[in-house]
């Protein structure tokens, strides 16, 4: 890699909350300080920089909020495209100031760097993608059956039965096609700045009639990461986590953490399913399709460990097979 | 003017509500159509056009919803800062979305535009604004003397009595001196995107020992349009409202429409306190510091009158004395 490499960052729900956080406005900033330091790390060491980052708790919250709003006051509950907007102008908005601060602190701004901005970004999606079909993402509240069903009449919610108990709504999680705002991303990576976008995977919308819709649905922040980075033809996907390496059979006492992998044995053990879906499968099947799309190394590290991880004295390093 | 001015647009309200709607997600998208469509017809002049937009009732509802997830959940509720991230993500994902879709219908985009980008911004605001000593805008919702005094102390919170009775949270609203972001928002216009910026005014945030830091106050959305268009140097700024023009003795029988007026009648007309402080006020002193600062025209007209408005058909013009 040469030192003005670009570096995609997808960092994961623990960019902003930790374990035993009540979710709390400090405990938003101080997490925030702690992926923002990763950041300034990378620029110290010369590497251009753009950044996603998830959104699920807080498209949960900001559902909840909506619900409660309804019931209690009547106020309408806006769309799930709508409500992950406004996750990314929340987060977006922390990430930015947070990272600037860090990046001025360490003198890299100005200098380095020009500025940090996050760009509300939209996510094209398949309209027949097959989760339309089979929603399978709860989101927000626990209901009842009956208020379920009123609920279902009243806004289209599909629900299912929870786990943990009670009904909740399911959405589909369509697979990311490409970016709406990706040329302006790049422009603005090319002149210099760090680039905030495709926030919680991105608003999904899908074109109807020669426009665009959003559409209510989530999408997976890491295949969407991977969708920028490949389309910005970045040399490295770096996926931040709050575990240290990709695990072959993860929690058992034979546990193995994976330090360095080809595309095909990733490939192998993705299909011989080690990685979970939901947590760690993602992550390892979007390090595995930016391989695929030309991309030279996908890591998937602890947010501590970040330039440790490009140094590849941590993190699971994926490569390609050539290599 | 030449045919590649820019334009900075400035949204009013409207541009998501109407009289009479519930604030439903269907009522913003048909409203922010019709603010699309003003936008189309600048495009198809050959103008270059920068957006901003008011977001005081969003900022409300996040406000109300925030404080019913505290109440009944225990959620904690964000600061004031970030519910104007938020409501940048929402209306900004809303305008951006509309615009595009407005463009491309005309066959505008691509063509004579790259694309519609939102960049959360943040509005610089000095620590020593007077504001922050005197508070004096309502926000969120309506409480009894006992609940006012018990958030007063668990949030820092103050509160004024409501001439519409109960007890509402008051926040300051500082002047607005200068956005972080403005330089990439010059880079994106320069390079033929449709910028949509300073989302309710921006978010308000002060120096505080080389750091930036957010503040809980909310900045008038027009000042800080007249802050993006002079850093900008656009051409024309152009405030869209509810009203065809700015009026001498509003409301009364001798209501008489400005739809001319020099530097100097505009300062002498604001000075003898013929715009009323909240609304028509603050977009007159917009105009009058644009001009003041090198401005050409600043324009206030309604909504769907934006093209007429800068044909000089319809809209309050302020030209420089000179002119």
């Amino acid at each position: 890699m040469t030192s003005r490499s670009l570096v995609v960052v997808a960092f994961g729900g623990n960019a902003f909350q930790s374990k035993g956080d009540r979710g709390a406005a400090e405990d938003y900033w101080r997490n925030a300080y702690i992926a923002a330091e990763a950041v300034a790390k990378l620029v110290n060491e010369g590497y251009r920089v753009a950044v996603t980052h998830g959104n699920g708790p807080q498209v949960g919250v900001i559902a909840e909020w909506m619900m409660l709003g309804w019931r209690l006051k009547g106020t309408p509950p806006m769309t799930l495209d709508i409500a992950g907007a406004m996750t990314q102008g929340w987060l977006g908005y922390i990430l930015q100031q947070a990272i600037y601060n860090k990046l001025r602190e360490k003198g890299l701004i100005p200098g380095k760097v020009r500025g940090v901005v996050t760009i509300i970004t939209q996510t094209l999606v398949e309209p027949n993608d097959p989760s339309f079909k089979n929603p399978t993402k709860y989101i927000g509240l626990w209901y009842e059956k009956g208020e379920a069903e009123k609920l279902s009449k009243e806004f289209g919610w599909v629900f299912k039965p929870d786990p943990r108990g009670g009904y909740r709504r399911v959405v589909p999680s369509p697979d990311p096609v490409a970016h709406v705002e990706i040329e302006a991303i790049k422009r603005l990576i090319d002149e210099g700045f760090i680039v905030i976008c495709s926030g919680g995977g991105g608003i999904p919308v899908i074109e109807d009639r020669n426009m665009l819709r959003g559409v209510e649905a989530v999408i997976d922040k890491d295949l969407a990461a991977e969708r920028a980075a490949s389309a910005l033809h970045a040399d490295i996907l770096l996926i931040l986590t709050d575990v240290d390496y990709a695990y072959l059979n993860y929690g058992k006492p034979d546990a193995k953490p994976l330090k360095r992998l080809t595309l095909s044995e990733a490939i192998k053990y993705y299909n011989e399913g080690h990685f979970a879906s939901g947590s760690m499968g993602p992550k390892v099947l979007a390090a595995i399709r930016f391989i695929q799309n030309g991309g030279k190394l996908a890591i998937i590290a602890h947010l501590t460990k970040a330039l440790e991880a490009l140094k590849g004295e941590s993190g699971t390093w994926i490569v390609p097979d050539t290599t």
